[in-house]
């Protein structure tokens, strides 16, 4: 299955008329790439249905950004970002096969969005910090994913406060 | 206070000797702006502190982008992802005022990481989708400050799962 034909244009659907890509307002650079056990095609959903396969990932940090993962400890949950480069930009209303109707991209967390950035709350299970490795529970993109940022997930601030 | 004096180097800090700006490997286009109460050096260190500061905020979206907001409704938990454009991108280890020691940018939550991407967990408490208007109970970030992304904070995706 080709990246077209994953995103091939189903009724009620939307484009821009234009590639966000090529109004970029400010660059982003790669950190290092996940290493998964996921090919286009065969990608869990998301890190729950990734955790459900019962299969590890890893983070490989490239040489400069190492000294970045100083604090960082097994047991810690974490935020990555990565882009998700194989997808289309410019579908601004999407009808997911999972859904009964068409939704605007920001209700949705499809890979095909104006900046692909996808996000994976994951646990530290295993690290090397000099060889740049994190090892994780799950992670829900293709082998070779660049990553962009990773964060420390923390309770107080990255859960909704409770609405009453 | 400057963006240089805020960011005045520490003892034990590190910069990576390069400007990760100049080396950018893909684009992000700014999807819309933050509008908020907070400047520069007034600025709440993260979304629950300036949850406790009582003030709200609001996500302004740009036009080509308003139908992308299709299926959001208040009361959702989303996340705004945003631009900290007025941080260095080159301080690998960094020493907090409220920290003892300095750390890694992958341990901490700094506006000053190589890719200077925020990210705020809130609730939407009004929309205008037409107007790209969405209210929400705290952010932040300072006012202008450019959005990248929002997506549907998913409770099974986006807390770690239980860890025995």
């Amino acid at each position: 299955m080709t990246a077209d034909e994953r995103f091939a244009q189903r009724p009620g659907e939307l484009r821009l008329g234009f590639d966000p890509a090529a109004q970029a307002e400010a660059g982003v650079v790669f950190i290092g790439r996940a290493r998964t056990p996921w090919r286009p095609g065969d990608c869990p959903k998301n890190p729950r249905a990734a955790r459900e396969r019962g299969q590890g990932a890893r983070l490989e940090i490239d040489a400069p950004y190492r000294a970045g993962l100083e604090g960082v400890a097994v047991g810690d949950a974490l935020v990555a970002l990565y882009w998700m480069h194989g997808a289309p930009r410019d579908l601004i209303r999407q009808h997911p096969g999972h859904r009964d109707s068409p939704a605007g991209v920001f209700a949705l967390r499809s890979p095909a969005r104006p900046n692909p950035i996808g996000m994976g709350v994951v646990i530290c299970t295993g690290l090397d910090a000099g060889a740049g490795v994190i090892e994780v529970d799950a992670l829900d993109c293709w082998d070779g994913t660049p990553l962009i940022d990773l964060k420390p997930w923390l309770p107080t601030v990255d859960a909704p406060p409770d609405r009453g």
